[in-house]
């Protein structure tokens, strides 16, 4: 966009107009930007609030590029871009943040394990596998149960399948036919934590406070920030683990790193490099929420302050209920709370879907989790 | 917009594309909703950042039916929509928010002075004027300087006038030409106030803290919550006043009260009923903004919490200079200070104009007063 005195302002264009990119635009307009979003379809979450929106396929290579020329810098609200397109977009002079080499261990969980295990952070014992009989030799060394996980695509407890034999492990694999898989221990998980950092080109990084996630079914359904009775000690691990791996990898934007706290210490479990559900809570919680932040620093900008503005911050997830009119039950919720935010994507309800998530701040941990937790599930309605 | 399982979302409209309706767009976002804005350019400040704007213009009946015909709710972004329009909209069942009768007293400076004083607010001495004479008289019983007010039209400084004696009132009047005038006394001013209120039609009200609003050739540069050294009785008195004149008129969505703070107590200056520059500040510094809070009350949703998120709170106009790229300047004013936080409206910049503003949160009235100052300075450049 170019202003009345000839300057221009940048033009950040996200792959994806989900939830993710639908806050991120939320964020851009407070930095006087408009977020230029690359949709699947016209009624994305995104595409609805945003100006700027280019309907295309983010697995066609001619729609990326496409869409990359009129951006100054191009980033993603999710990981399904094909690896080789992203390199083919930065070998024609694209700004793509993160870049390839650091997207593909968001996007491919043994490239991923790999990195990080020849970088020495601790993750869980894994392998890959080819057929069930790896999977056995694994289980003589870890002992059942195990863990099977899709390589790529899996987010949301998709792509991760517990196997209690041999047996099970044969049915598991042929169920997911072609997938390809990799082998992983069962970890006694203590809790769930995440620790969320942005990173900018110029290497300046910075970390909010470590929360704990709850997942039930394989889906963040709460965080709570910070995380209820770790240590500082604790805490300073995890952001350091997390700002250690933005460095190694050389991310930028928002880098969320998913651990498992177990009692032999921490594991790292997952990455994402974008905006993450388990962040949602710094938009109300944080001085900077993780949508700008992600601007701020795919933009080289300085980032903002990360600190929280209350002692306790809850988020639960609004997940599809029965009854899709969530727009009906608002005011109820409304009501019942004055002082919980809300926050709908404009998706349409499905029953498990994230539609929407609520955060609560206050003094106490608890209560605030209860505020959240009872407005979700008022939103949600009759299961 | 039509949900899959056959739910509606609202459609609010707005009237006008200003900074105003940007602001109330982000916050739309967060609620689910997307608003839709009559925008009188493609390039308005939130016709840049909505997808769903409309182009027409507001002083035609036409135009403004064409959009109301697809809204649920029809609010505003500015005073300028002709009353008599409004009235139509209403015959013709449209839902104006707020209603013909309250926005006529934020539109029509003697109509509000007439009804603030039959209801018994204290309001500065006033008359209507034809000529020069009745200014004379006028000024026999308050003295000289007096006022010279357009009846509408006027914000940010134009449209107000001070006349030190007669010839000079014959002076301004002549340059005012058919611009219908009225007079009032000049009154000593210790500070300027704003109370902010929001009303659903249901009668819910939720107000603000009050605030010191800083007004430097009569724009308005500066935002202080709470006022400080405000007692609180003094806050009482002046967020009852708010309460009680939206009560009295049937006030619907934000209605801003700013205020005279004098020795003899306080005086209503003038009345906005829309989402106000004095109420920027509570974006980031109070649990509900007034922009999601506008949007609640013209859907007739609950209302949410008011209070504070920081002891103290500063709001800065960054206001136009010589060099308008301020986007060059952004980076350096978020390295100085990672904590402000920066709201630019996409608006060219010229000389004076209003082009964003700077909120900072702390715990010492005087110290985020300064922060926010010196960044929307530094945005601002070079004068």
């Amino acid at each position: 966009m170019t202003g009345s005195g000839g300057w221009r302002t940048p033009v950040v264009g996200m792959v994806g107009a989900g939830q993710l990119a639908r806050m991120t635009h939320q964020a851009a307009i407070g930095l006087g930007l408009s977020l230029r979003v690359l949709a699947e379809r016209p009624a994305d979450s995104a595409a609805l609030v945003s100006a700027d929106v280019v309907v295309g396929d983010y697995r066609d290579l001619d729609d990326l590029l496409g869409f990359a020329a009129r951006c100054d810098v191009v980033t993603f609200d999710h990981e399904h871009v094909p690896p080789e397109h992203l390199r083919v977009l930065v070998d024609k002079g694209v700004v793509v943040r993160p870049g390839p080499d650091a997207k593909l261990c968001a996007q491919d969980k043994v490239a991923m394990r790999t990195r990080l295990g020849e970088l020495g952070f601790p993750v869980p014992r894994w392998r890959r596998i080819e057929g069930a009989a790896d999977v056995t030799d694994f289980a003589a060394t870890t002992g059942w149960p195990v863990v099977l996980k899709a390589v790529s695509g899996g987010y949301d407890g998709r792509g991760v399948w517990f196997a209690v034999d041999r047996d099970d492990a044969e049915r598991l694999m042929a169920t997911a036919g072609s997938t390809p898989l990799y082998v992983e221990e069962y970890v006694a998980v203590r809790r769930e934590l995440a620790a969320v950092v942005a990173r900018r080109p110029s290497g300046e990084v910075a970390a909010w406070p470590v929360v704990e996630t709850v997942q039930r079914n394989g889906i963040c359904v709460e965080v709570l920030a910070p995380a209820p009775g770790l240590t500082a000690g604790g805490a300073e691990e995890a952001r350091l683990l997390a700002v250690t791996i933005a460095a190694a990898l050389d991310v930028v934007g928002v880098l969320a790193v998913e651990l498992f706290e177990t009692e032999a210490g921490l594991l790292v479990n997952e990455l994402a490099m974008r905006p993450h559900n388990c962040a949602h809570w710094t938009i109300e919680g944080a001085r900077t929420s993780q949508f700008e932040q992600h601007l701020r620093a795919v933009l080289d900008w300085p980032l903002g302050e990360t600190a929280s503005t209350a002692p306790a911050v809850a988020m639960a997830n609004v997940l599809g209920g029965a009854d899709p009119d969530i727009c009906n039950r608002l005011p109820w919720v409304l009501a019942a709370d004055p002082g919980v935010r809300v926050h709908l994507y404009g998706k349409d309800v499905r029953p498990g879907r994230k539609v929407g998530h609520v955060t609560a701040l206050g003094d106490d941990p608890a209560e605030a989790r209860g505020r959240a937790g009872r407005a979700a599930a008022a939103l949600r309605g009759p299961a």
